[in-house]
């Protein structure tokens, strides 16, 4: 028994050593970043300068230009593009609707819409049709006999009883998902949902749909929630409403796209790799400054951070900035294709894509043994806000790799209470964005990262 | 043996029965303040209609008819408005600063300032003097020959390496507090300082001083961060500055104002109180959206959620809305001053005066035991945001009740890192509220307001 405790005792006191030498180190990590910390001026450049940059567009290769660069000068030992055809969505010139009210003197309502990405785009001339409203895809079940010729508008709600806003987007983002397929099934000819939102302004929230190759591809677009509720109030009342819909999207031929890397060189397992990122693409009508331009900012600083105060890791640490995370993954699913092709070794992969608000947790897909050793890391977080190490989480763009190589994954958890007002729409935008808690964001991520470099998983 | 782990086995159902029935009745809470709550839509009222309301001011006694409407509206068993007291300050029709460099074309640089609250106003033509540079209070000490008729430009860093902000606001807000006498003891003729704040505008942001008597009142303003580090620039180059400052600050006669209190009867101990308040003035420049308008509507929210879901509390809730916390604390010393001449018991006191941010805890001032007690509640918080109780904390209007009464206190501590980008800045508006972020800090305000009040302390 003495042995046994004489050797608890021992580990005991390593552990409280190694954490005091950790806690001074992510104190020199944590001056670096909230003093002298680069991530929320390189948001503003990619916002300002670069703006919307979705895969195919010219702004998407203004970003990778400006990833090169900032991956350069922050310090990366080696950066470089990886190829990656990427599919080239356009919503076109014009895209508009209104409806008019039987009875109501034909005046016309225009509605604030976004084609939703994917969709395809109406005849030019635009098509009308009597509008129904459909609560739910039970409803849609129940009146599916009703739906033919029609515009299904979905009143697909946010739900704010959910603590988790997640979890809200993905109840009502089914809607915009395969909303539009169920609705094309029962012969719809166009849907209209209400935006995936809680926010209280009127700005439509757009975001990929996914067809149903069984069904035809008819057009849909997300209408924005004041709208949307003075539609479905009207259709609620009994009324007959005739919607107008115009839309130009369409897709053009996969373009050559690009995942941007850049790498720490590691000292003892250079051929291992930790990867963390976030996706440089972004939805057309906005800066995409929390979706994912904050993923982008806090995974450079990880490495410039690290690098300023003279870290040098044992595994080789690697940013990427994923192309096409918000309509195709081809990026996520390049770099893993590649990775996999090459041999490579990865053991941990980093996303952040949940905003840049301020830092809660991370969530991870892991074995349990493993999660519970680096929740004894948890104490080293507290100071810095993060206070909850959890299983389950990841993200998009690193998903591939843990599929195809199992490697261990981690998604850091901002605060979500905001990330909905803005999410897919105009409203994303640099000014939305808080340094400090951006700057928490980055931080949380090179604690982590240093952690797993130093301590393996 | 078996007796005393069978009264454990006892206790540990019964707690883990109380927990799920506590569970299910804030769920329920949740449901109220999440998809009925009135905070959001009160905050704006306030902050449009009201607006400013420093003590003795017009906005004043508007906010005050405002909060008696709002609380009678929420169900309140009774409103009343108590008598107090308030000093009536005024920044005056103008405020102007610049400076000018020798040698430089005597070009003049203006700078966007605000009076510090309290502060004496210049001689209505306004001073000019030579500025000298002070780093810090040992600086001050090593040059207090040097001072003697000059305006002292206080270089005081918000550190953001601080990873709480209330620290780096309770470091260089002492230049605000202080800084004006302890310049003033030898020879200051006035005081500039960086505003307190890490905010990346230039809006300045005032906030009171504190004369000590024994010196010469002098005229104290603060600059906003841009023009403030210009000007620092060219005092650090060695250059020469003259400064100009004109104000018209100055004091009135005390004017009367009042706490504006509504409550829930209690149905066991109608006569033990348990209080949940903000204050309801602000300064002057500002709508006070985040200070204190955030803890007037949070509080008012739990007695309306409360009420709304039909709970009958067993202790006298009281919300008050306290006068004139920023320049005075006249209220919150009203207040503890009648419960104590009345012999009135008040159990609890839970102040939100920290903005209408992301909930992140609670802090406590009560004895150890009684914290331990409550931090088993925390299974109940976590689920909706708050994930610590700790030890120190409460708020200025209810720390009289603690010295008077000995009453137990709290304090929400929401997210702090946007507080001081807003604080006592024009900046503080209704636009910078969340609304979702506001609700979660009523709804936690509320369900600790519950348990305290169905398991005392």
């Amino acid at each position: 028994m003495r042995t046994i405790l004489g050797i608890i005792a021992l580990i005991s006191v390593q552990t409280v050593v190694a954490q005091q030498d950790d806690s001074l180190f992510i104190r020199k990590l944590a001056d670096e970043v909230l003093t002298a910390g680069k991530a929320y001026n390189n948001l503003r450049t990619l916002c300002k300068t670069v703006g919307p940059r979705l895969a195919g567009s010219p702004g998407m290769y203004k970003a990778e230009a400006w990833g090169k660069q900032v991956l350069e000068e922050s310090g990366a030992d080696r950066v470089w593009l990886q190829e990656c055809m990427v599919p080239h969505w356009e919503r076109g010139k014009k895209e508009e609707a209104w409806y008019t009210i039987k009875g109501e003197k034909a005046k016309k309502v225009n509605m604030d819409i976004l084609a939703l990405g994917n969709s395809v785009g109406t005849d030019p001339k635009g098509i009308t049709a009597p509008a129904i409203l459909i609560n739910d895809f039970n409803e849609l079940e129940a009146k599916k006999d009703l739906v033919k010729g029609k515009i299904v508008v979905y009143n697909n709600i946010f739900d704010n009883r959910n603590t988790q806003t997640f979890k809200s987007y993905g109840e009502s983002g089914a809607y915009r998902r395969s909303g539009p397929s169920r609705a094309a099934r029962y012969g719809a000819v166009a849907v209209m949902i209400r935006s995936v939102t809680a926010a209280a302004d009127n700005h439509p929230h757009t975001g990929s749909l996914a067809y149903d190759t069984a069904y035809p591809k008819i057009p849909a677009a997300a209408i924005g929630l004041q709208d949307a509720d003075a539609l479905i109030a009207a259709l609620k009342a009994g009324k007959e409403v005739n919607i107008y819909y115009r839309s130009d999207a369409r897709f053009y031929g996969d373009t050559l796209g690009h995942n941007v890397i850049g790498e720490l060189k590691g000292t003892e397992f250079p051929e291992k790799y930790i990867t963390v990122g976030g996706h440089l693409d972004s939805w057309d009508p906005a800066e995409g400054a929390h979706d994912d331009g904050a993923g982008c900012v806090h995974s450079i600083e990880v490495l410039r951070a690290l690098k300023a105060i003279g870290y040098k890791p044992r595994h080789t640490i690697r940013v990427v900035l994923f192309a096409n995370e918000e309509n195709g993954l081809r990026g996520g699913n390049k770099y893993a294709q590649e990775a996999k092709a090459k041999g490579e070794q990865h053991v941990f992969a980093l996303e952040s894509d949940a905003g840049g608000f301020t830092p809660r947790g991370f969530g991870f897909t892991i074995d349990k043994e493993k999660l519970e050793r680096m929740q004894a890391w948890l104490p080293l977080f507290l100071p810095y806000g993060v206070h909850q190490l959890t299983a389950g989480g990841g993200g998009a763009d690193i998903g591939p790799l843990n599929r195809a190589l199992g490697t261990p994954l981690a998604g850091l958890t901002p605060d979500g209470s905001r990330y909905f007002d803005v999410h897919h729409a105009r409203s994303d935008v640099f000014e939305h964005v808080n340094k400090r808690e951006l700057e928490l964001g980055s931080l949380n991520m090179a604690i982590l990262i240093y952690l797993v470099d130093k301590y393996g998983l």
